[in-house]
Parts: structure tokens; sequence; C-alpha cells
């Protein structure tokens, strides 16, 4: 819509590149700047909890950074992050059984940034990118903007399902297309709510190797798993085939905007000049922060009480829905990260239903903001982590009285009565980062 | 060179995009490192010398920000960027004569962020970027990560030449080529160190407006001028032709990575959809340190405290070139920002010579650096905003006796023994970062 409005009104409209055709803002939008008012429980977007960090000594930590090495805090630094920050994150990825070279690693502007920098460092406009059905909606953004065929390959109960993906790419090819990147997320998949195992893992990974296509491994949550065990990421057992990205995101804090990219050598070097090109370097500020933070704080405790807190969230989640939830509802079952993927009853639109749903005050995603092709209207991403478990409670009665008005709208006048989504859209579907 | 060893080496040799031809890593990164000891006088970075800032206000500042608002600080925020924020950098620019609505600015993370964002939404390879001759090396690194035509207009003791530019724009639309912006920087130009007057700027923006091209306005150094009067920007005096791209890295610090665009309506709604695909949204934590000090402490005081300073190194600069400098030696008089520009003796290469200015234990800035077609060989950038007015003295002692040097040669062995770059070279012909 804003588009053909600015269409008239915009004296550049020829002037604009042709990846930007595909930059228009969604109606949707609107919709989530009401759902960010107090009153309503937003389950929409992926916040963490940082409110649990322990601001007086961050705010400590910090104050002495400044003062004691405000000259190289506050200064230019280099392309490729800090090597202090670096080293420490090593230290990091030994927590899902990576061991890497400080030297392979690029700090970004969060991992988001990462994710950019290697689909311009690999991707041509018509290249092709797999990712899971359904996949991260930031990063079904990195590849519209560069022009990729994004083609959706199925998941089951354990993620990404590699016959899937094997028979994907023997029929792309067989179209004679450039496949560059198979894009997952193994650990609390977003915004799937699964994980893959350890076999499951293996298989993936033995489909991209047979067939030389690299795997862009993202993997904000896992160190927030609810089990104890903590999943061995893709790229512990492959350092040639797996570019692996990690975030502080959700174990520090996201307003830091602090990630990175582990990849190999020649990979690597790519990635520092296309991060040079666009930003110069990331912020030495957060990066000594975070630096400053690993080192003098007990981190692997705070990652203790952010699963905990979210453990309680995720219970009060299934606990309210196994209660109130109408009858061919169903939804995933998250062991870890922030996520439950809802599948609603047959003939209900969950993107139609938004506006009942911000009305009776409870905010959601709906589920085809997380394909490029139109598919997941049955579906919603549900988050538990921002919103406290009584909240949360609140927020599952509402949203299931809409639904079950939905199903009686149905059963009185029919499907053909029920609002749906017009068409496949794809665009800006999902809340602004800060209308969560 | 490494992009040779790289092929052998790289299995993912094939997979990249065309864009990543042009990411190879410059021999000359090397010497750069070298020449980030200690005992070598850097007049090659433009590192702005924020140890001059207040650390102790700076900590407190910080400290109650966590303390206080460290919920939100530290939380993802908008992709456009906080809201107070573009308010205050309205009053910012106001400084330059730009009346703004803070609806029209987005702030990245840092100015370079903000013209990536540009040039992804407006050129397609092959499109043409006009540029100053010599231009900003991290907008041409920009603009070639992005497949641009870069081409250079000339500049006189004004700076960018407006009959230069109108010829060079019909010749290209003579041959069917597709102009997309204009990027100039009129105040305290980086390289050249010289301003564009006030009836210069009108006759830029003339020519502009009358071919319907866009200017991008890049003004990190419009507030850093020693002369008490502020040069108005090109954007005070048209709001729909052209981009203006403003920066905190020199007026407050280059660490925390804080800049922003102010866009027509149509274009700022672009820049911010490709910047939330490019990082989501710009750290708060970062923002919210800028807000905090903007509205805490006295900033124009500080500016001047940086005026002060720039000026006294400036003098120290042109007053030793001018004592120690051989004959047929040239420089810029900057009244302004960061940089002079030094054309030397006919017949020295200036790339060429580098090895022997850092064995000297001086280093600066080759010219061909700044243009995309092997031009500025006999030219070199000279930076004095980091080192103090002794080193910068010493610094331009070691310098000259290394052109001296080289004339000897030249006039002992004619200019076949000469050493010569051996061909146009662009790419991360400047040193890193972090090796200023």
């Amino acid at each position: 819509m804003s588009q053909i409005v600015g269409s008239r009104l915009d004296p550049w409209v020829e002037s604009y590149a042709a990846r930007t055709a595909s930059m228009t803002v969604s109606e949707i939008r609107s919709l989530f700047a009401v759902a960010s008012r107090p009153e309503v429980v937003s389950l929409a977007g992926g916040m963490p909890y940082v409110s649990a960090l322990p601001m007086d000594q961050m705010a400590d930590t910090v104050s002495r950074l400044i003062r004691e090495r405000g000259a190289v805090a506050l200064q230019y630094g280099s392309g490729q992050g800090d090597p202090t920050l670096r080293e420490q994150i090593t230290e990091v990825m030994a927590e899902v059984g990576i061991h890497a070279h400080p030297d392979d690693i690029v700090v970004t502007a969060g991992s988001q940034m990462a994710l950019d920098l290697m689909v311009r460092v690999f991707v041509d406009p018509g290249d092709v990118v797999l990712v899971e059905a359904p996949s991260y909606v930031g990063a079904l953004g990195v590849f519209s903007a560069y022009q990729a065929e994004v083609v959706h390959v199925a998941m089951d109960e354990q993620g990404l399902n590699p016959a899937a993906l094997d028979e994907t790419i023997q029929s792309l090819r067989k179209q004679g297309k450039k496949i560059k990147l198979i894009y997952t997320i193994p650990s609390y998949h977003n915004p799937g709510g699964i994980s893959q195992g350890p076999s499951r893992r293996q298989q993936v990974l033995e489909v991209a190797t047979r067939n030389h296509i690299l795997i862009l491994e993202d993997d904000p949550y896992g160190l927030l798993g609810f089990d104890g065990e903590v999943p061995r990421a893709i790229r512990a057992d492959d350092a040639d085939n797996v570019v692996y990205l990690g975030s502080f995101s959700k174990t520090i804090a996201s307003g830091l905007r602090v990630g990175w990219a582990l990849a190999p050598h020649a990979i690597r070097e790519k990635l520092v000049i296309a991060a040079e090109a666009a930003i110069l370097c990331p912020s030495n500020y957060a990066q000594f922060t975070v630096s400053s933070y690993l080192a003098t704080q007990p981190w692997r405790e705070q990652i203790k009480v952010f699963r905990e807190l979210y453990r309680e969230r995720r219970d009060a989640l299934l606990d309210s829905m196994k209660v109130l939830m109408p009858d061919g509802t169903t939804w995933t079952t998250p062991s870890g990260g922030f996520y439950s993927w809802l599948t609603l009853p047959e003939g209900i639109d969950s993107k139609a239903m938004l506006p009942r749903a911000v009305t009776a005050l409870v905010a959601y995603v709906p589920g085809t903001g997380f394909y490029v092709n139109g598919e997941g209207r049955r579906a919603m991403r549900l988050s538990y982590c921002y919103p406290t478990p009584e909240s949360i409670k609140e927020g599952v009665g509402r949203l299931a009285g809409v639904i079950r008005a939905e199903l009686e709208l149905l059963e009185t006048f029919g499907p053909d009565a029920m609002p749906h989504t017009p068409m496949p859209t794809f665009g800006a579907n999902t809340p602004a980062p800060d209308s969560l």
C-alpha cells in the first residue's frame, strides 16, 4: 500500500536499485505499534528479559572501563573486532563444543550483521538459499534484500529433515539453480521451538558436505536449554563446511549489539573486508563492555539465571495452553529458547485474526511472516521470553477466547464467511524491533 | 596476491558472489601494521583525539544510565533509532543550518553504515556514482562493494568543480550511463583538506537538481572549523534533493559508532527497512550514551575544545612543512577537519616511497588510496588529528628527509631508476581501522 502512495509522491522512484523493490512497509506494522501498549500481553516479540541482569555490577563495570581505558574504549577499533574479546568468544563457544582460533572470528554489530555479511559475500541475485519451513523472519529479510531465491525445506519433530533437504537440492540442481547456503537454527529453533538431536545434525551435515553446500548455523539460543545438556553445535564437528553465527543478545544483553561469525580462513578474510565497508569497525565501547563483563562477572551463573527464568515462563505458556486452548489447536514443546509454534484449527487464518486478538489485548506473530511463499496461515509464533508467567497465562486465556470465537463463527456461518489473508505476503510482516 | 593463494586453498572459491571479487586484502595493510608501533609518527589515520573527552563525567553519565534505565538501554530498540536521540540530532544539525523533523532521521552504526544503506537502496551493479577527485577511501570501498562505477570529478581550490560536474554528467549520459548519486564532502574535505564556499555549494546544488541527481552530502567535520564560522550544509537549502550524513565520531567519540542519515520521507522509509535487514536496530546502549551525554554535558563547549586542539595541530603541521619541506612540494591549507593533501615533487611516487618512510618512522596514506583509477601517485594524505604538535613536527622532519633522499636519487640516477607503483591499484589501500 505504502509503496503505491510512495510512487506518486517520491521523485526518486525511478532511481532505486532493483533490490529495493522488496523493501516495502507492511500494514501489519501499525498493528504491532498498538500491541506495544502496556495493557496488551505481547507474545509476539523476541525481547530477552534483560532486567534480570545485575544492573549495579554492569554500571560499575562500565564506569571503571571508561575511567581506566576510555581513550581506547571510545576510539575506532579493528574491523575484525577486539582481539581480547575474540579470545573470550572462543571460551563461550567451547560451551557448545567448538574449539576455534580467535583469528577465525569476526565480531559484528549483532549476529544479524554477520548474517548480512555472509549473504553479501556469497549471494548473487537469483542464487538459492535453503531455509527451514518456517524460518527466522530476520534472515528471510536479509535474503530478500540480496534478491536470493529462498526455498523452504520441510521440518519434522526433530527439525530440518535431511531426506527432504537432499531431495530439494537434487531437484533444484536439475533446474540448473545455484544453491549457495543452507541456513539452519539447529538449537531451539526460531520460530519452530524444536531442536535437532545429535544424529539429526550429523545427517544434515552429511547431506550438505556430500553436495558441497556451506551450512550457515545460526545459534543465538544454544546456551538457553532447559534440560541441563547443551546441544553440540554442528560447527563442532566440521570446521570447513560450516560458518557459525553467535550472539551475546540473549546471554548478556541485546542492546549492546555484539555478535560474531566463526568462519574458515578464506571466508573470514572476505567477511572482514565486507564488514569494513559496512560499518568500518564494530563498536569498541560495546565490545569492551562485553569483554569486561565476561572477565569480571560470573557469566555462566547469569546464563543459569536466564535459563531458569525462561523455563518457568515456558512452563506457564505450555501449562495454560493445555488447560485453555480449544480442541484442534496444537503446538510445539520447546526444550530451550524463546518460542513455541502453534497451529490453529483448520479454517482459521492467524493473520486475519490478528486485529481481533489485538482488540482482545493479546498479540502474536502470524505464521506467514516466517515463510516467503504465503504458507503459515494456520500458524503463529508465541514468545514466552519477555512477559511474566502471570501475564503469559492471562495472554493465553485471551488468545484462547479469540480462537473460540473464530471457531463459533466458522461453525455458524461456514468457511466462506471467514476472514482470510488475501494473498501470499512477505515483507516487514513482523513487529518492528521496538514494538515487541 | 592473497586472492591467488586463496584460490588454491579455498574450497568455496566458486561460491562467492560477483561483488566479492573486489574484496581483496592489500599488501599495504602489513605496512600499516608496522606503522602502528609507538616509535612511528603516524600521519596516516583519521582517529579523533578522544582522550580530550571528560572521562570521569562520561563514566558517571553511563553509570547513571545503566542504573536508572538499564532495562531499556540494554534492550533491542527501534530500527530507525531512538526518538529522543533523533530529536537531539535535529539540534545538532541546526548548527549547520539544517531544520529537520526527527522522523526524517535514521540512526546508524556510524555514518559509514548510513553510506552503505544509501548505496544498497540506490545502486545496481554498473550504476555510476560521482565522487570528488580524490575522495574518501571508506566511501570508495562501499561503492566498489556494490559494484558501482565510480567516476571522479575534478576539484579546484574551492572543492568540487561544478562545470566539471556538469560536463561529466552530460558525457556519461551520452554514453547511456545511469548516474545515481553525487557523493560530496563539502566541509573540510577528506582527504583534500579544503571546503566549498557558500556560492560553490549553490552551484553544485544547481547542477545536481537541474540534472535530477541526488546529492549525498557527507559531513563528519562540519562543526570542526577553525575560523569561527560554521559552513552551512547543502541540505540546509534543499530538503528534497540532498541526503545528509552526520556522525558523532568526531564531535563525541568514534568508538560509540553512532551516526545518522537525514533523508526525504520515501527514501528514509527504505533506509529503515534496509537497516533492519542489516543490523535489526542500532545499539540502544550507544544511542542512550550519546543522548545522555548531549542532555547532561556541555557538548558545544566540548566541540570548542576539540576545535582548538585540532587547530593547534593543524598549525604545527603547516608551520613545520613550510620550514622543512623541499621545493616542489605543495599542500592544501585546511580551515577545519583533520587533513592536508600533499603533492610531491614531479617524479616521486608516494606509494613506492612508503616503505622507506615507515623505516624512517613516519607514516601517511598514499594518494592512490583515494582514487579508483590509479591516480594520486604523487600525492598523500597527512592527518594532524591524533599526534601531539611535537610529534607532528618530528614526523614532518622525518618525512621531509625521506622526500629529500628521493629527490637526490632522482637527480643522481634519473627517473628510470625511481621505484614506482607498478599499476593502478585499488583495494584496502589504507590502514585498517586499528592501525591508524
